[in-house]
């Protein structure tokens, strides 16, 4: 991302990409180096500053790893439209209170059921890095937008 | 995976969570770190002895990347299903012919135009270490496989 024209072009592009796929899955490091992965639904479309924006449990084993390695990937599949997407980004933990008001929607109360009032809900931030696609109207050739 | 009996329930609980998706996005870990995934097509039903196969091509960079770091994820999803299989594993490159004409299967021709006279076809092996699915029957609470 080297000028702001082609920096909202990308955001704007990944964007459209991921729209309709609400749930990726995001991949850390333990801290004996083995990689896991798990559903993670997004809780923002891609932000203006190239970030995303996951809701969390401060105190679950994935807020561990990131700690010990932020390095994280999230990828996005639409099986049904043979899309795949990589995102390579740098995770935070965030305890933005007027963050997670700005990102609430009811569809979390699944996750947690007292909303905002939840016990160590916090925010996930990943500043993405890097993003690869692959589709069948590019031939599953890899694409990189950033 | 203790027992032959407990290890071969395991292979037989994962095979039959994966057994309608084909391609899985495998994570693996860059020289500077950071982590990559791309589509991976499976080549191989889980094995007997808990690995699981994919053809590549010998040369790419996620090859290069996992003679760097043999720790890799591969995560299958079912969108329509909400299952989402994270599977933790070491990853090796093995030029074996004889397993090559094993897992050969014709829908490969179109990463693969000359089948195993390709240049630099090989196997990526995966020996799993960790298996974890969610899905909508176990209302997303994490499983623990192996």
């Amino acid at each position: 991302m080297t000028t702001t024209t082609e920096e909202n072009q990308n955001i704007y592009q990944l964007g459209r990409l991921i729209q309709d796929i609400d749930c990726g899955m995001l991949t850390t490091i333990d801290e004996d180096g083995s990689l896991h992965s798990r559903p993670m639904e997004r809780s923002s479309d891609i932000q203006a500053d190239g970030s995303i924006w996951f809701f969390t449990n401060a105190t679950t084993h994935k807020v561990f790893e990131i700690k010990n390695s932020q390095q994280v990937n999230i990828s996005f599949t639409s099986g049904d439209k043979q899309r795949y997407i990589s995102i390579s980004g740098i995770a935070e933990l965030v305890k933005d209170r007027q963050k997670m008001q700005e990102l609430w929607k009811p569809e979390l109360e699944a996750w947690f059921p007292q909303g905002l009032d939840e016990p160590n809900i916090a925010l996930l931030k990943i500043q993405i890095t890097r993003t690869d696609y692959w589709d069948n109207q590019s031939q599953f050739q890899q694409q990189t937008i950033t």
